[in-house]
């Protein structure tokens, strides 16, 4: 439950929440985007309630990102995070096309080998 | 809600249900490996329950995919069918380093613009 250069270390005990980010890339600003990205994760990773997170992107720029919480109140505290307010509303102008956001509860978890 | 070249269409109403796939590909039998997927991607779409799909994997072979369903029945029936068992059992033995599987229920969906 990690990015790709250290993927699947070990699973939580379930009940925790998944939130699923699909999105599709403008191509605009690569740079800002970036630097953007990084510091999101950076932040997400510091807030109460992290339990962790996967993301991968095609050349397209369509992506998605698996962020992992512990409650729906860890959710709530991190979308009203100031730092990430502004971003999402530069993605909105600026860095996405499309997204879409599902809150999910995970019910159940299974990792291979 | 469906793969990067029809990306964002519209979301239905919760709740349903989210299985998120995080697996890092082996570098072997790429051909293969991707007849197999867009066969159980045809194939998953034709199951009862089957609500929609997006999908997206990096250059490094570390892919993400989401598929959505109606119910935890719908979901027990594809893990089951004979085809995509063939395809699992393959999936172990060449496919996949590594993956991971979580069940989550959606309880909230959203979607921009």
């Amino acid at each position: 439950m990690n990015q790709s250069t250290d993927a699947h270390t070990s699973l939580p005990q379930p009940p925790y929440y998944a939130v699923i980010f699909t999105s599709q890339r403008t191509s605009e600003d690569d740079a800002g985007y970036a630097a953007m990205a990084d510091r999101m994760e950076q932040l997400a990773r510091a807030q109460p309630g992290f339990v962790g997170i996967d993301s991968t992107k095609n050349s397209s720029g369509f992506g998605i990102t698996v962020s992992y919480w512990d409650s729906l109140d860890s959710i709530r505290a991190w979308h009203s995070n100031a730092e990430h307010q502004v971003a999402q509303l530069r993605g909105k102008e600026q860095w996405y096309e499309s997204f879409q956001l599902h809150v999910s509860k995970v019910e159940r978890n299974y990792a291979f080998p």
